[in-house]
Protein backbone atom coordinates (compact mmCIF):
# COMPACT_ATOMS: atom_id res chain seq x y z
CA UNK A 1 0.00 0.00 0.00
CA UNK A 2 2.94 2.33 1.11
CA UNK A 3 3.92 2.12 -2.88
CA UNK A 4 0.24 3.08 -3.63
CA UNK A 5 0.60 6.31 -1.43
CA UNK A 6 3.16 7.44 -3.21
CA UNK A 7 2.18 6.71 -7.04
CA UNK A 8 -1.31 8.50 -5.71
CA UNK A 9 0.63 11.64 -4.48
CA UNK A 10 2.16 12.01 -7.74
CA UNK A 11 -0.72 11.85 -9.53
CA UNK A 12 -2.04 14.64 -7.44
CA UNK A 13 0.90 16.65 -7.38
CA UNK A 14 0.38 15.91 -11.23
CA UNK A 15 -2.75 17.50 -11.31
CA UNK A 16 -2.23 20.47 -9.25
CA UNK A 17 0.79 21.53 -11.61
CA UNK A 18 -1.81 21.40 -14.65
CA UNK A 19 -4.63 22.68 -12.89
CA UNK A 20 -2.83 26.24 -10.80
CA UNK A 21 -2.09 28.15 -14.44
CA UNK A 22 -5.51 27.74 -15.10
CA UNK A 23 -7.56 29.16 -12.06
CA UNK A 24 -8.47 32.45 -12.66
CA UNK A 25 -6.59 33.01 -15.43
CA UNK A 26 -7.43 30.80 -19.00
CA UNK A 27 -11.17 30.22 -19.61
CA UNK A 28 -12.14 27.00 -21.44
CA UNK A 29 -14.86 26.12 -20.15
CA UNK A 30 -17.87 24.24 -22.26
CA UNK A 31 -20.87 22.57 -21.51
CA UNK A 32 -21.11 18.49 -21.73
CA UNK A 33 -24.14 16.91 -23.33
CA UNK A 34 -25.38 15.93 -19.72
CA UNK A 35 -25.17 20.13 -19.23
CA UNK A 36 -22.66 19.67 -16.91
CA UNK A 37 -19.63 22.09 -17.82
CA UNK A 38 -15.77 20.76 -18.35
CA UNK A 39 -12.78 22.85 -19.19
CA UNK A 40 -9.77 21.86 -20.74
CA UNK A 41 -8.12 21.77 -17.32
CA UNK A 42 -10.46 18.70 -16.19
CA UNK A 43 -9.26 17.23 -19.40
CA UNK A 44 -5.89 17.64 -19.45
CA UNK A 45 -5.76 16.36 -15.71
CA UNK A 46 -7.45 13.21 -16.60
CA UNK A 47 -5.12 12.68 -19.88
CA UNK A 48 -1.52 12.90 -17.47
CA UNK A 49 -3.25 11.08 -14.85
CA UNK A 50 -4.20 7.86 -17.44
CA UNK A 51 -0.72 8.59 -18.75
CA UNK A 52 1.05 7.78 -15.89
CA UNK A 53 -1.10 5.01 -14.63
CA UNK A 54 -0.78 3.39 -18.04
CA UNK A 55 2.98 3.55 -18.00
CA UNK A 56 3.47 2.34 -13.96
CA UNK A 57 0.20 -0.01 -13.83
CA UNK A 58 -0.58 -1.11 -16.83
CA UNK A 59 -2.45 -4.09 -15.54
CA UNK A 60 -4.99 -1.85 -13.60
CA UNK A 61 -8.41 -0.06 -14.87
CA UNK A 62 -9.04 3.45 -14.93
CA UNK A 63 -12.22 4.88 -14.71
CA UNK A 64 -12.09 8.73 -15.52
CA UNK A 65 -15.04 11.22 -15.19
CA UNK A 66 -13.88 12.43 -18.65
CA UNK A 67 -12.76 9.42 -20.77
CA UNK A 68 -14.59 6.46 -19.47
CA UNK A 69 -13.55 3.23 -18.39
CA UNK A 70 -9.87 0.84 -18.90
CA UNK A 71 -10.71 -2.66 -18.09
CA UNK A 72 -8.97 -3.61 -14.73
CA UNK A 73 -6.53 -6.62 -15.83
CA UNK A 74 -5.54 -7.12 -11.96
CA UNK A 75 -8.70 -6.70 -10.26
CA UNK A 76 -7.57 -2.85 -9.00
CA UNK A 77 -9.17 0.01 -10.44
CA UNK A 78 -8.11 3.43 -9.94
CA UNK A 79 -11.13 6.00 -10.22
CA UNK A 80 -10.35 9.73 -11.37
CA UNK A 81 -12.19 12.78 -10.70
CA UNK A 82 -9.58 15.08 -12.04
CA UNK A 83 -11.64 18.80 -11.28
CA UNK A 84 -14.45 17.47 -8.41
CA UNK A 85 -16.49 21.02 -8.36
CA UNK A 86 -16.01 22.39 -12.13
CA UNK A 87 -18.59 24.76 -11.46
CA UNK A 88 -16.66 26.54 -8.58
CA UNK A 89 -13.52 26.17 -10.77
CA UNK A 90 -14.60 28.08 -13.17
CA UNK A 91 -15.92 30.72 -10.66
CA UNK A 92 -12.58 31.14 -9.60
CA UNK A 93 -13.49 29.74 -6.06
CA UNK A 94 -10.99 27.30 -4.40
CA UNK A 95 -13.55 24.77 -3.10
CA UNK A 96 -12.82 21.97 -5.90
CA UNK A 97 -10.73 18.91 -5.77
CA UNK A 98 -8.91 16.23 -7.58
CA UNK A 99 -9.86 12.89 -6.51
CA UNK A 100 -8.17 9.70 -6.76
CA UNK A 101 -9.31 6.19 -5.49
CA UNK A 102 -8.15 2.65 -5.69
CA UNK A 103 -10.66 -0.04 -5.60
CA UNK A 104 -10.02 -3.92 -5.33
CA UNK A 105 -13.04 -5.13 -7.18
CA UNK A 106 -15.80 -3.10 -5.85
CA UNK A 107 -14.31 -1.65 -3.10
CA UNK A 108 -12.33 1.55 -1.91
CA UNK A 109 -9.30 0.93 -0.13
CA UNK A 110 -7.27 4.06 -1.15
CA UNK A 111 -8.93 7.87 -1.48
CA UNK A 112 -6.97 11.13 -2.01
CA UNK A 113 -8.68 14.76 -1.87
CA UNK A 114 -6.11 17.54 -3.09
CA UNK A 115 -7.20 21.30 -3.39
CA UNK A 116 -4.17 22.77 -5.51
CA UNK A 117 -5.06 26.05 -4.13
CA UNK A 118 -5.06 26.54 -0.66
CA UNK A 119 -2.98 23.15 -0.66
CA UNK A 120 -5.23 20.53 1.27
CA UNK A 121 -4.71 17.25 0.66
CA UNK A 122 -6.25 14.32 2.52
CA UNK A 123 -4.77 10.72 2.01
CA UNK A 124 -6.90 7.59 3.10
CA UNK A 125 -5.96 4.27 3.24
CA UNK A 126 -7.85 1.42 4.55
CA UNK A 127 -7.12 0.00 8.06
CA UNK A 128 -4.86 3.37 8.48
CA UNK A 129 -5.31 7.14 10.03
CA UNK A 130 -5.78 9.03 7.11
CA UNK A 131 -3.26 12.74 6.85
CA UNK A 132 -4.04 15.68 6.00
CA UNK A 133 -1.35 17.29 4.75
CA UNK A 134 0.85 15.01 6.30
CA UNK A 135 -0.80 15.18 9.74
CA UNK A 136 -3.03 12.36 11.37
CA UNK A 137 -6.73 13.79 11.45
CA UNK A 138 -9.04 12.91 13.42
CA UNK A 139 -13.65 13.67 13.24
CA UNK A 140 -14.80 15.82 16.04
CA UNK A 141 -17.15 14.27 18.65
CA UNK A 142 -20.73 15.25 18.20
CA UNK A 143 -23.28 12.80 19.21
CA UNK A 144 -26.01 14.95 18.70
CA UNK A 145 -27.92 15.88 15.18
CA UNK A 146 -29.08 19.30 16.94
CA UNK A 147 -25.49 20.29 16.85
CA UNK A 148 -24.26 18.98 13.76
CA UNK A 149 -22.57 21.18 11.42
CA UNK A 150 -23.65 20.06 8.02
CA UNK A 151 -22.53 20.48 4.78
CA UNK A 152 -24.01 19.75 0.89
CA UNK A 153 -23.16 20.92 -2.97
CA UNK A 154 -26.34 22.18 -4.40
CA UNK A 155 -30.31 22.41 -3.38
CA UNK A 156 -30.59 20.60 -6.55
CA UNK A 157 -29.32 16.95 -5.39
CA UNK A 158 -32.66 17.25 -3.65
CA UNK A 159 -35.02 18.35 -6.27
CA UNK A 160 -36.20 14.74 -6.56
CA UNK A 161 -37.46 14.87 -2.30
CA UNK A 162 -40.44 16.16 -0.95
CA UNK A 163 -40.14 19.99 -1.35
CA UNK A 164 -39.55 20.74 1.67
CA UNK A 165 -36.51 18.44 2.78
CA UNK A 166 -34.01 20.95 3.08
CA UNK A 167 -36.53 23.28 5.57
CA UNK A 168 -36.66 20.28 7.62
CA UNK A 169 -33.03 19.06 7.55
CA UNK A 170 -32.34 22.59 8.48
CA UNK A 171 -34.48 22.74 11.60
CA UNK A 172 -33.03 19.38 12.75
CA UNK A 173 -29.03 20.48 13.15
CA UNK A 174 -27.47 23.31 13.60
CA UNK A 175 -26.69 24.33 10.79
CA UNK A 176 -26.10 23.80 7.04
CA UNK A 177 -23.27 25.23 5.19
CA UNK A 178 -23.84 24.71 1.17
CA UNK A 179 -21.49 24.25 -2.04
CA UNK A 180 -18.64 21.94 -0.12
CA UNK A 181 -17.93 19.78 -3.29
CA UNK A 182 -14.93 17.05 -2.30
CA UNK A 183 -13.52 19.76 0.34
CA UNK A 184 -16.26 19.28 3.02
CA UNK A 185 -15.77 15.66 2.99
CA UNK A 186 -11.80 16.51 3.92
CA UNK A 187 -13.20 18.88 6.37
CA UNK A 188 -15.50 16.72 7.75
CA UNK A 189 -12.42 14.14 8.24
CA UNK A 190 -10.84 16.98 9.72
CA UNK A 191 -13.30 17.38 12.47
CA UNK A 192 -14.84 20.78 11.08
CA UNK A 193 -17.82 19.38 9.86
CA UNK A 194 -19.81 16.46 11.01
CA UNK A 195 -22.25 15.49 8.52
CA UNK A 196 -22.33 15.51 4.16
CA UNK A 197 -25.66 14.58 2.70
CA UNK A 198 -26.13 14.15 -0.93
CA UNK A 199 -27.38 12.58 -4.38
CA UNK A 200 -26.66 12.54 -7.88
CA UNK A 201 -23.12 11.03 -7.19
CA UNK A 202 -20.92 9.63 -9.58
CA UNK A 203 -18.73 6.85 -8.16
CA UNK A 204 -15.84 8.78 -8.92
CA UNK A 205 -17.48 12.05 -7.14
CA UNK A 206 -17.45 9.92 -3.66
CA UNK A 207 -15.25 6.42 -3.43
CA UNK A 208 -12.32 8.79 -2.76
CA UNK A 209 -14.00 10.09 0.74
CA UNK A 210 -14.83 6.40 1.92
CA UNK A 211 -11.09 5.41 2.77
CA UNK A 212 -10.49 9.18 4.17
CA UNK A 213 -13.14 9.48 6.09
CA UNK A 214 -13.29 5.91 7.51
CA UNK A 215 -9.89 6.07 8.62
CA UNK A 216 -10.25 9.41 10.23
CA UNK A 217 -12.81 8.01 12.23
CA UNK A 218 -16.43 8.45 10.69
CA UNK A 219 -18.68 6.74 8.39
CA UNK A 220 -19.78 6.65 4.56
CA UNK A 221 -23.11 4.33 3.43
CA UNK A 222 -25.52 4.89 0.88
CA UNK A 223 -28.94 6.76 2.21
CA UNK A 224 -30.33 3.00 3.02
CA UNK A 225 -26.92 2.61 5.37
CA UNK A 226 -25.27 0.16 2.73
CA UNK A 227 -21.46 0.16 2.42
CA UNK A 228 -20.63 2.14 -0.73
CA UNK A 229 -18.11 0.78 -3.72
CA UNK A 230 -17.72 1.06 -7.30
CA UNK A 231 -21.10 -0.02 -8.19
CA UNK A 232 -23.24 1.97 -6.26
CA UNK A 233 -26.08 4.41 -6.51
CA UNK A 234 -26.10 8.28 -6.30
CA UNK A 235 -26.79 8.63 -2.70
CA UNK A 236 -24.42 9.25 0.17
CA UNK A 237 -24.16 10.16 3.98
CA UNK A 238 -21.25 11.03 5.56
CA UNK A 239 -20.86 11.37 9.31
CA UNK A 240 -17.90 11.99 11.59
CA UNK A 241 -19.32 10.65 15.05
CA UNK A 242 -20.92 7.35 14.35
CA UNK A 243 -23.46 8.32 16.37
CA UNK A 244 -25.19 10.78 14.07
CA UNK A 245 -25.93 7.49 11.61
CA UNK A 246 -28.96 6.55 12.77
CA UNK A 247 -29.91 10.47 12.85
CA UNK A 248 -28.91 10.85 9.61
CA UNK A 249 -30.71 7.71 8.36
CA UNK A 250 -34.12 8.91 9.56
CA UNK A 251 -33.26 12.27 8.06
CA UNK A 252 -33.40 10.97 4.27
CA UNK A 253 -36.03 8.23 4.72
CA UNK B 1 -10.52 59.30 -0.40
CA UNK B 2 -7.38 58.01 -0.58
CA UNK B 3 -6.96 58.25 3.29
CA UNK B 4 -10.03 56.46 3.52
CA UNK B 5 -8.34 53.52 1.01
CA UNK B 6 -5.05 53.13 3.43
CA UNK B 7 -7.39 53.12 6.71
CA UNK B 8 -9.69 50.55 5.10
CA UNK B 9 -6.19 49.16 4.07
CA UNK B 10 -4.91 48.98 7.58
CA UNK B 11 -8.39 47.61 8.80
CA UNK B 12 -8.17 44.42 6.66
CA UNK B 13 -4.83 44.06 7.82
CA UNK B 14 -5.54 44.17 11.56
CA UNK B 15 -8.76 41.48 10.86
CA UNK B 16 -6.69 38.99 8.89
CA UNK B 17 -4.27 39.03 11.86
CA UNK B 18 -7.06 38.01 14.20
CA UNK B 19 -8.88 35.44 12.32
CA UNK B 20 -5.57 33.58 11.08
CA UNK B 21 -4.93 32.02 13.97
CA UNK B 22 -8.20 31.00 14.69
CA UNK B 23 -8.77 29.35 11.50
CA UNK B 24 -8.98 25.48 11.71
CA UNK B 25 -7.69 25.66 15.38
CA UNK B 26 -9.36 27.19 17.47
CA UNK B 27 -12.82 26.34 17.77
CA UNK B 28 -15.11 29.07 20.15
CA UNK B 29 -18.44 28.87 18.11
CA UNK B 30 -21.52 29.58 20.04
CA UNK B 31 -24.99 30.33 18.88
CA UNK B 32 -26.74 33.97 18.90
CA UNK B 33 -30.28 34.70 20.54
CA UNK B 34 -31.10 34.50 16.78
CA UNK B 35 -29.66 31.28 16.03
CA UNK B 36 -26.65 31.98 13.85
CA UNK B 37 -23.25 30.72 14.71
CA UNK B 38 -20.85 33.55 16.29
CA UNK B 39 -17.20 33.32 17.03
CA UNK B 40 -14.43 34.50 19.21
CA UNK B 41 -12.37 35.55 16.61
CA UNK B 42 -15.78 37.60 15.05
CA UNK B 43 -15.69 39.31 18.37
CA UNK B 44 -11.88 40.49 18.18
CA UNK B 45 -11.60 41.17 15.10
CA UNK B 46 -15.05 43.72 15.24
CA UNK B 47 -13.19 45.14 18.67
CA UNK B 48 -10.22 45.53 17.21
CA UNK B 49 -11.19 47.55 14.14
CA UNK B 50 -14.02 49.83 16.49
CA UNK B 51 -10.52 50.72 18.37
CA UNK B 52 -9.17 51.64 15.27
CA UNK B 53 -12.05 53.95 13.84
CA UNK B 54 -12.40 55.19 17.23
CA UNK B 55 -8.72 56.61 18.00
CA UNK B 56 -8.50 58.00 14.30
CA UNK B 57 -12.27 58.72 12.73
CA UNK B 58 -13.62 60.14 16.08
CA UNK B 59 -16.39 61.84 14.44
CA UNK B 60 -17.53 58.97 12.44
CA UNK B 61 -20.24 56.50 13.05
CA UNK B 62 -19.83 52.67 13.59
CA UNK B 63 -22.28 49.86 12.23
CA UNK B 64 -20.91 46.68 13.22
CA UNK B 65 -22.34 42.73 13.07
CA UNK B 66 -21.63 42.27 16.93
CA UNK B 67 -21.80 45.12 18.53
CA UNK B 68 -24.17 47.55 16.80
CA UNK B 69 -24.14 51.32 16.39
CA UNK B 70 -22.29 54.37 17.17
CA UNK B 71 -24.01 57.22 16.13
CA UNK B 72 -21.97 59.42 13.16
CA UNK B 73 -21.28 63.00 14.03
CA UNK B 74 -19.41 63.28 10.72
CA UNK B 75 -22.29 62.04 8.10
CA UNK B 76 -20.02 59.24 7.61
CA UNK B 77 -20.51 55.56 8.94
CA UNK B 78 -18.30 52.70 8.79
CA UNK B 79 -19.69 49.59 8.58
CA UNK B 80 -18.51 46.36 9.22
CA UNK B 81 -18.82 42.02 9.62
CA UNK B 82 -16.03 41.18 11.12
CA UNK B 83 -16.33 37.74 9.97
CA UNK B 84 -19.23 37.23 6.71
CA UNK B 85 -19.39 33.75 6.27
CA UNK B 86 -19.21 32.59 9.99
CA UNK B 87 -20.73 28.92 8.87
CA UNK B 88 -18.14 27.92 6.72
CA UNK B 89 -15.20 29.84 8.71
CA UNK B 90 -16.32 27.52 11.52
CA UNK B 91 -16.44 24.27 8.98
CA UNK B 92 -12.40 25.05 7.66
CA UNK B 93 -13.55 26.85 4.46
CA UNK B 94 -11.57 29.73 2.93
CA UNK B 95 -15.01 31.14 1.86
CA UNK B 96 -16.05 33.91 4.15
CA UNK B 97 -14.33 37.38 4.70
CA UNK B 98 -14.12 40.67 6.83
CA UNK B 99 -16.80 43.35 5.20
CA UNK B 100 -16.02 46.99 5.09
CA UNK B 101 -18.23 49.75 3.95
CA UNK B 102 -18.19 53.71 4.45
CA UNK B 103 -21.28 55.52 3.76
CA UNK B 104 -21.74 58.84 3.30
CA UNK B 105 -25.30 59.16 4.29
CA UNK B 106 -26.88 56.01 3.26
CA UNK B 107 -24.68 55.64 0.14
CA UNK B 108 -21.80 53.09 0.23
CA UNK B 109 -18.85 55.25 -1.01
CA UNK B 110 -15.82 52.76 -0.08
CA UNK B 111 -15.93 48.60 0.11
CA UNK B 112 -13.36 46.35 0.86
CA UNK B 113 -13.68 42.46 1.09
CA UNK B 114 -10.49 40.73 2.56
CA UNK B 115 -9.95 36.61 2.43
CA UNK B 116 -7.10 36.38 4.60
CA UNK B 117 -6.22 32.31 4.07
CA UNK B 118 -6.44 32.65 -0.10
CA UNK B 119 -5.65 36.40 0.83
CA UNK B 120 -8.36 38.05 -2.04
CA UNK B 121 -8.39 41.46 -1.22
CA UNK B 122 -11.19 43.61 -3.40
CA UNK B 123 -11.29 47.23 -2.64
CA UNK B 124 -13.76 49.45 -4.19
CA UNK B 125 -14.40 53.33 -4.61
CA UNK B 126 -16.95 55.32 -5.78
CA UNK B 127 -15.78 56.95 -9.27
CA UNK B 128 -12.50 54.56 -9.11
CA UNK B 129 -11.75 51.50 -10.58
CA UNK B 130 -12.02 48.58 -8.47
CA UNK B 131 -8.83 46.39 -7.33
CA UNK B 132 -8.48 42.78 -6.86
CA UNK B 133 -4.73 42.18 -4.90
CA UNK B 134 -3.89 46.00 -6.24
CA UNK B 135 -4.62 45.37 -10.04
CA UNK B 136 -7.67 46.62 -12.07
CA UNK B 137 -10.25 44.25 -12.31
CA UNK B 138 -13.38 43.94 -13.96
CA UNK B 139 -16.84 42.14 -14.75
CA UNK B 140 -17.34 39.87 -17.89
CA UNK B 141 -19.41 40.41 -20.86
CA UNK B 142 -22.31 37.94 -20.77
CA UNK B 143 -25.13 39.73 -22.46
CA UNK B 144 -27.45 36.50 -22.11
CA UNK B 145 -29.12 35.29 -18.79
CA UNK B 146 -28.52 31.41 -20.15
CA UNK B 147 -24.85 31.80 -20.02
CA UNK B 148 -25.01 33.25 -16.95
CA UNK B 149 -22.98 31.61 -13.66
CA UNK B 150 -24.84 32.25 -10.84
CA UNK B 151 -24.00 32.19 -6.84
CA UNK B 152 -26.31 32.18 -3.90
CA UNK B 153 -25.11 31.44 -0.32
CA UNK B 154 -27.67 29.40 0.68
CA UNK B 155 -31.37 27.91 -1.08
CA UNK B 156 -32.78 28.81 2.96
CA UNK B 157 -32.74 32.86 1.20
CA UNK B 158 -35.23 31.48 -0.70
CA UNK B 159 -37.97 29.95 1.74
CA UNK B 160 -40.51 32.52 1.50
CA UNK B 161 -40.84 32.41 -2.28
CA UNK B 162 -42.64 29.74 -4.66
CA UNK B 163 -41.28 26.18 -3.79
CA UNK B 164 -39.86 26.00 -7.01
CA UNK B 165 -38.04 29.26 -7.25
CA UNK B 166 -34.71 27.73 -7.29
CA UNK B 167 -35.60 25.02 -9.71
CA UNK B 168 -36.83 27.98 -12.20
CA UNK B 169 -33.80 29.63 -11.74
CA UNK B 170 -31.53 27.36 -12.29
CA UNK B 171 -33.62 26.32 -15.89
CA UNK B 172 -32.63 29.64 -17.07
CA UNK B 173 -28.99 30.49 -16.12
CA UNK B 174 -25.83 28.19 -17.03
CA UNK B 175 -25.63 26.94 -13.10
CA UNK B 176 -25.70 28.22 -10.08
CA UNK B 177 -22.94 27.58 -7.34
CA UNK B 178 -23.99 27.67 -3.70
CA UNK B 179 -22.43 28.79 -0.38
CA UNK B 180 -20.34 31.89 -1.97
CA UNK B 181 -21.26 34.36 0.80
CA UNK B 182 -19.29 37.97 0.37
CA UNK B 183 -16.61 36.01 -2.07
CA UNK B 184 -18.91 35.59 -4.91
CA UNK B 185 -19.22 39.11 -4.99
CA UNK B 186 -15.43 39.88 -5.40
CA UNK B 187 -15.21 36.63 -7.74
CA UNK B 188 -17.98 39.00 -9.73
CA UNK B 189 -16.01 42.25 -10.29
CA UNK B 190 -13.14 40.10 -11.12
CA UNK B 191 -15.25 38.56 -14.15
CA UNK B 192 -15.51 34.65 -12.50
CA UNK B 193 -19.21 34.97 -12.12
CA UNK B 194 -21.71 37.05 -13.34
CA UNK B 195 -24.93 37.06 -11.40
CA UNK B 196 -25.53 36.81 -7.75
CA UNK B 197 -29.38 37.14 -6.09
CA UNK B 198 -29.75 37.14 -2.50
CA UNK B 199 -32.09 37.68 0.11
CA UNK B 200 -32.50 37.91 4.08
CA UNK B 201 -29.42 40.24 4.11
CA UNK B 202 -28.36 42.93 6.89
CA UNK B 203 -26.62 46.31 5.35
CA UNK B 204 -23.45 44.53 6.52
CA UNK B 205 -23.78 41.84 4.67
CA UNK B 206 -23.93 44.09 1.30
CA UNK B 207 -22.71 47.42 1.36
CA UNK B 208 -18.95 46.71 1.13
CA UNK B 209 -19.92 45.02 -2.30
CA UNK B 210 -22.16 47.90 -4.23
CA UNK B 211 -18.23 50.33 -4.89
CA UNK B 212 -16.55 46.67 -5.82
CA UNK B 213 -18.84 45.63 -7.91
CA UNK B 214 -20.17 49.14 -9.95
CA UNK B 215 -16.19 50.13 -9.81
CA UNK B 216 -15.36 46.76 -11.67
CA UNK B 217 -18.66 47.57 -14.31
CA UNK B 218 -21.59 45.59 -12.66
CA UNK B 219 -24.34 46.87 -10.72
CA UNK B 220 -26.38 46.36 -7.38
CA UNK B 221 -29.38 46.96 -6.68
CA UNK B 222 -32.65 45.30 -4.49
CA UNK B 223 -34.97 43.36 -6.00
CA UNK B 224 -37.14 46.22 -7.49
CA UNK B 225 -34.64 47.38 -9.35
CA UNK B 226 -33.71 50.29 -6.81
CA UNK B 227 -30.50 51.51 -5.49
CA UNK B 228 -29.00 50.05 -1.92
CA UNK B 229 -28.10 52.06 1.33
CA UNK B 230 -27.68 51.99 4.48
CA UNK B 231 -31.56 52.21 5.04
CA UNK B 232 -31.93 49.46 2.72
CA UNK B 233 -33.53 45.74 3.10
CA UNK B 234 -32.83 42.51 2.48
CA UNK B 235 -32.92 41.39 -1.14
CA UNK B 236 -30.20 42.14 -3.30
CA UNK B 237 -28.82 41.57 -7.04
CA UNK B 238 -25.88 42.35 -8.51
CA UNK B 239 -25.08 41.38 -11.89
CA UNK B 240 -21.86 41.76 -13.76
CA UNK B 241 -23.08 42.66 -17.26
CA UNK B 242 -25.92 45.34 -16.58
CA UNK B 243 -27.88 43.60 -19.85
CA UNK B 244 -27.97 40.85 -17.33
CA UNK B 245 -30.59 43.11 -15.05
CA UNK B 246 -33.75 43.13 -16.79
CA UNK B 247 -34.17 39.37 -16.75
CA UNK B 248 -32.24 38.88 -13.34
CA UNK B 249 -35.09 41.57 -12.38
CA UNK B 250 -38.23 39.53 -14.26
CA UNK B 251 -36.48 36.31 -12.47
CA UNK B 252 -37.39 37.45 -8.86
CA UNK B 253 -41.31 39.31 -9.32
Amino acid sequence: MQEFRALANRLADAAGEIIRPYFRAIDTSETKADESPVTAADRAVEMRIRDILSEERPQDGIFGEEFGVKKSESGLTWVIDPIDGTKPFISGRATFGTLIALCDEDEAILGVIDQPIVKDRWVGIQGEETLHNGQVCKVRTCPSLKEARCSSTSPGMFFHREADFIKKWKEQVHFITWGGDCISYGLLASGHLDLVIEADLKPYDFLAHIPIIEGAGGRMCDWQGQPLGLSSGKEVIAVGDLALLEGALRLVQ
